[in-house]
């Protein structure tokens, strides 16, 4: 197995800083990249890749408000922004120091802000008349600070999204933010330090190259126990068993943030090389990007023919999120070299949810978009499947059950008690007369889609 | 006639490679990018651009979704997502190969899957101990492989999308996915070894820059050939000459899905370049962002000013269909040198699509979308507007005449032979039940916007 | 202050020329940044950030067709992607060279059309042949013409997206498309050389990194005097004082757009570093990424609590705009280096806009939008703050109310003139039928929801 990327920690692009390093000690003799130069490729990657991560903010509001209905639609959009925005202030604040700074096994450092090193303010603020030890003392650490905080920071946000949708439709507006506060600015960066922030998950062995569990599966747990402690929709199940469906009232829609999703993990998995200055990683990137795309392909083929074999008809919303399957499989290992092995690991994704969503549903657990399939079950999947690519499969399975169980108890016990608090103090769910004319009407006295009627299916 | 990137083939970024020669030659001496430098601007090039054509895909998916009826738009959204997995999946099988592997005048290598370079599998698992003959055997080539087969992947895509729209309405689910099997795995990839795998069409001076012919005629050569041998939606003509009109059911997302693709189409003709690792490569391609920009707004410009002389109101499918073909236009010479011949070409590409769409009616060929009008008529018509660019008028004229026969020949004879053989074995077309009550209750069993009511314009 | 790319004027990457001229005296000997390599750079971040702020006309035209109702969606959609086409075309005839060529104090040239050097012509011709004077002649520009050309562009077409939403569902199409002539061509560049042109505002101090004045007030003003002459919608304010709400009808569409402006702001703060071939103007545009976002997240923040307060309930439309305006707020020192002081920008941005929104209907200016409170008064807000980071808080305040005001009595001046010639001549507003009727019938003779009935709320 290679570990560019992984075993040396998410802050560490081998490739590049090793030729940092040689290209150093004799840069004339060498028609490689300059250290200066890696730099620059570094940050931009950072910043390129930062950006399609954080329009994937988009595609989650887009695929939410496609499959809610028209009377949540308004309230699910302002989670969505709002969601954005306080990830990336409390990941400012104190998220990104828990999770990077000073990691010493379980957790990273209590300080607050994060901030350019002052050797970047000296070289920026000497504008032209920077000199050669002005510029070595920024080109040593490989790539500009701010740049791997925005990268970072797009990350947590991902896995704050996750969350609204699985809750839709119920859960009141405030409860749902102080959730998010607690989950990006605490639980995600303190899990994040074990493995990324190169704490004891990284020296046990565990991989996890973008963050099938690291991000997705974070965000699938505090989806699932946030789903238990509130409960279905009102109406959602029967007595008898039987469950209701609450088509999503806007398909269109629901495949547009599918694609920007697909868009978005571009960055997601390419970015997360951490590194772009030398053709290794410029190559390895390369795979990554192959393999994103052939597993979301594959999630969806396998999503879709599974539904007809299954069902005699393909189901859009379940296509849909066998991409997004494919995708979140693929995540714990996009650089693998064998891409069949890449489309083997989306389709069987694509497969999973294709059974998951209505096991979820036998078990009364109401996620109104799919997530906990999607980025949960598939989550794990694609964790463990870096065994399959691994040098010894045995080690490496053992080292990501490892990961998943720690992480999985690490989110159920915390988001549990989050959730379980709130639902006994402030409350967490609307009342069923709320309920029933929407959220948005009850608490945001608007309507998303005011001119547009009500056709046979309106609830 | 500048010709980089065409005369060359389409494999080879001629500027950045010929610098890398050169530079390896005397690099201490010279104040130029350094070969694993270029290699790593040019594999980026490959990715950023990539990602913006990938996202097409998704343009696509808007527009059309916007332009059909509300009965038909989930399924047309299950095709648009559909076919991306499938051109994926095929292109990686065996499309690939077939187009840029050994080509040997008409076809090249029949060998299955596309994998990374020995040498770069090497210089990825040598990590931070990589020698400099890792590296040279690595950035010998220019470009990593696999960021060349991403690029070249989302343009097959791009060609199955276009299918999708003009058939919609009326084709079955699973022909509709055969034949973007067949398209993507088999047809696409010939005849583009022809011209970018560097065959015969090449050879014999075709020149066609990004693929108004070998991307875009060819998807609109397949959906003329569909749309003949499927037949018309049910009373769209009437038996006296009447055209029905059968307005699209939600314009934004037709003009969110044009603005996906203009904005997509940057990294279309940008990334044609094929290389981005010399100031001729940069300066090249931003000439390529000008013109592609200008072409779309005199496409623009001139389908608004024209529609309200013919019909005194401005149509706004057919301004979006403008922007469209002036964009297909420009395609096949982006890089031209004079911008206000760019102007031109895009400018009656626009014009071009007022006066097809209503000669499509009067041929009782139902184009659901309008694109045969805007992505063949404007493809022949920027592909013969090449030579306008030419050293020779007459010579490249006639090569271009040359290319778009023999592309229209292959497309029509072979597109036409899978057609009517699935159209008389498993069968083209739902019924005329599934028809009237729409393809997504028909076939998908769900509908699109299950909440909105149905209006005085339903059908 | 760290000044880069400002004070230097907005067409001078400090960072990396200097490095140019410092490595072309002493390549060899240096690990740093070649001056091709800058080119590269520099070119490609004009083009990556550009194509970003492309995508911003999307994000105007989702938004605007989100905030108005049904009846005038057709229109607006075309209105964005007509305005966008217009000041494409017109900037490349006249505005960039009055913009930026010759600037002497007041006003650049009147020649028409901008093209490549002829040096960067010479070297695309030789390609692989291209000596190394070739090649230096192109790279000591330190950029690509026609990338810099392609990133001022898409600023015009943000300034004119501005106003097309204040003056919706009432303007008529052809005399807003002859304003967009006059702006994009005339009006905008005219007062953009003045500073980022390095004319008089320039040298006297004003500072503007990326346009909170001159972008966003500038298409503000125009708004707001098109709003005055042009009058509010019938029945939007009573007799009484009363202010009759017209709520949008496709909130997800409006949610979309600002995402779109989100993720293109990106574009529209980096990009304006002018430059990437250095690691200070790399670690510089990093800084600004980060700015960008924590300014819009604070500004959503801001909004959000505000309306919690104020009204009880929270406003969407006005979160939105509370995230419009800590971008806009922040548009002018988004490089500030402490990230705090971006925060408490952005969030005053997003605390006016709450207060804005109603006075605008106090003072009964008709915004359909919010555009002039997101755009000018969180413009000017953000203008006005660049002097809490400056070495003089009262000199740069000075200059800064000295740039404020100049900017807007020449907007005030010249686009009351435009718009008063046009409404006591050709006519400005819609007949009160048509406007009853909606513009979509009346103007272009369609709906833009054919099949989506009318529910309660509809006019």
């Amino acid at each position: 197995m290679k570990v560019m990327g992984t075993s040396f920690g998410r802050n560490l692009g081998l490739g590049s800083l090793a030729l940092v390093a040689v290209a150093l000690a004799s840069a004339p003799a060498r028609a490689e990249v300059s250290p200066e130069t890696a730099f620059v490729f570094n940050t931009f990657s950072f910043l390129v890749h930062g950006f399609l991560v954080m329009w994937m903010a988009a595609g989650f509001a887009m695929l939410e408000s496609g499959l809610v209905r028209t009377k949540n639609t308004a309230t699910i959009c302002l989670k969505n922004i709002a969601l954005y925005a306080v990830a990336g202030i409390l990941y400012y604040i104190i998220g990104y120091n828990l999770m990077y700074v000073d990691v010493s096994g379980y957790i990273g450092s209590f300080s607050l802000f994060y901030n350019p090193s002052s050797a970047e303010i000296d070289l920026i603020g000497a504008g032209g008349d920077a000199t050669p030890e002005q510029i070595a003392a920024v080109v040593d650490n490989g790539y500009s600070k701010m740049s791997d905080w925005f990268f970072q920071m797009v990350f947590v946000a991902t896995a704050a999204s996750i969350v609204s949708g699985t809750l839709a439709e119920r859960i009141k507006f405030w409860p749902f933010m102080l959730f998010t506060v607690i989950l990006t600015g605490f639980l995600y960066p303190i899990q994040g330090s074990w493995t990324w922030g190169l704490g004891w998950l990284n020296d046990a062995g565990f991989s996890d190259f973008a963050g099938s569990t690291l991000v997705h599966s974070v965000g699938g747990w505090a989806a699932l126990t946030g789903a238990i402690i509130l409960g279905a929709r009102k109406g959602k199940y029967g007595a008898d068993g039987s469950v209701h469906p609450m088509p999503g009232a806007n398909l269109p829609l629901a495949t547009l943030g599918t694609f920007i999703l697909w868009f978005g993990w571009f960055g997601f998995n390419g970015g997360s090389q951490l590194a772009l200055g030398s053709a290794a990683d410029a190559a390895n990137i390369a795979i990554v990007y192959v393999n994103t795309n052939l597993a979301a392909c594959a999630g969806v083929v396998a999503a879709m023919i599974l539904t007809q074999l299954l069902y005699k008809k393909i189901d859009l919303t379940i296509t849909l999120n066998g991409a997004i399957a494919g995708l979140v499989a693929i995540t714990a290992n996009p650089d693998v070299q064998n891409h069949l092995l890449a489309i083997f690991v989306g389709g069987v994704g694509g497969m999973l949810v294709v059974f998951a969503v209505p096991l979820m549903d036998k078990l009364k657990i109401d996620d109104v978009v799919g997530a906990i399939s999607a980025h949960l079950v598939a989550g794990i999947w694609g964790t463990l499947a870096v065994a399959l690519d691994a040098d010894s499969f045995s080690t490496q399975l053992w080292a990501q059950i490892k990961g998943i169980v720690a992480v999985g108890v690490f989110m159920v016990v915390t988001s549990s008690i989050v959730w379980l608090v709130m639902k006994y103090t402030i409350g967490l769910r609307v009342d069923e007369e709320a309920e029933e004319m929407g959220l948005d009407k009850a608490e945001l006295g608007m309507e998303a889609y005011p001119e547009f009627g009500h056709g046979s299916q309106s609830f």
